[in-house]
């Protein structure tokens, strides 16, 4: 399913998941000016397994070299690469409450890798107010913005009796990608990609094991 | 590492993420007055296979009667049971911007288990301000506040370079839970529970799975 960018098998979910980690880990050590690190340290550092760490490094390629560890910076940049931040996406958001606003100003402060280009709502009193310094906009004006404006990536944060509409809407305009916060599982084709965020799932968890430890 | 309430086994971490999912199709189910539904009912709504529902309900008991499908508002309200929800759990929020009032305004119109009964933040700007009618408190009452009140879950809203401190406060004030939204990754001790949302690494793998799918 995944193998773009010269891969030449499939990577699972479970790596998929662990990448963004070791991306940060790897920003931090950039910024602490760390030049080289083993699989052994960076282990200690990310409480996983070096054999975990050199297995999924590995799906991408050899990344370090037998006892010299690897290149910090190397490795922080080719695993940007592989998650596709050495590319410019463009996002909107749809919902301009609190849950909108804090995700566009998460995304100001982010890298450069990500941008809101649009941020939509159907209430009339948060049509016109300004978002980090971008103006709300109707829902009406969804169809011609994304006709005239790149979109990669829709963010949607919606009371849930909403979303799968809007998520139809979206799509029917043919964007790719939804980052998902409403409290529902969209169906979408497919050549959609849904990213879910679900609040109350995570909530759930961390009630049941509050619950249930033993501990 | 997880056995509580009758439970006579551990629960592996995959059946744990998937039980809330369970709780809100049965929540819906409930609310459309459905009385009786099979597994391979369950299954198609939910788009996993009716052995996975009927081994991961196993986990628990028995719930369904081998014919007759399963009762919804028994093994809903079951369910809930086993994920904690029968129970009121008290919880406070340290950081009052956006996100801290996404989720006071989340937890606000969720059911009943969950309740906000802090709200903390270090600047004066937003002290004294009312978030869903709960007066945002100075960080300095903290101490106070956790001696004299009983907090379940304490959830944590902060730029990562405060999280880390802050999360080494709650613990030493015997916080035993928390929800962490900061983008990093907390060390606690064994008897704390940590539940991550990290919003960088659910975006940097929709960007993965965007730049690497081969549709």
């Amino acid at each position: 399913m995944y193998g773009g960018k010269g891969m030449d098998r499939e990577i699972s979910p479970a790596v998929i998941k662990r990448m963004p980690r070791y991306y940060r880990y790897l920003e931090d050590l950039v910024e602490a000016r760390v030049e080289r690190i083993s699989s052994n340290e960076l282990s200690e550092q990310m409480h996983v397994t070096a054999s975990q760490i050199r297995q999924d490094l590995s799906n991408f390629g050899g990344f370090g070299q037998q006892g010299y560890g690897y290149n910090v910076k190397n490795l922080h940049d080719e695993i940007g690469r592989i998650l596709g931040l050495d590319e410019m996406h463009n996002i909107i958001i749809i919902g301009a409450g609190n849950m909108g606003t804090a995700i566009a100003n998460y995304i100001r402060f982010e890298d450069l890798s990500f941008k809101v280009t649009g941020i939509f709502d159907v209430s009339p009193e948060k049509i016109g107010k300004s978002i980090c310094s971008k103006k709300v906009r109707s829902m009406d004006e969804l169809a011609d913005f994304t006709e005239n404006n790149h979109v990669d990536i829709a963010v949607l944060t919606l009371p849930r009796d909403n979303a799968a509409a809007t998520a139809e809407i979206l799509i029917s305009l043919g964007i790719k990608a939804i980052w998902n916060f409403a409290h529902v599982d969209l169906n979408v084709p497919d050549d959609v990609v849904v990213q879910n965020v679900h609040l109350s799932d995570s909530l759930m968890q961390l009630s049941f094991i509050l619950t249930n430890a033993n501990h």
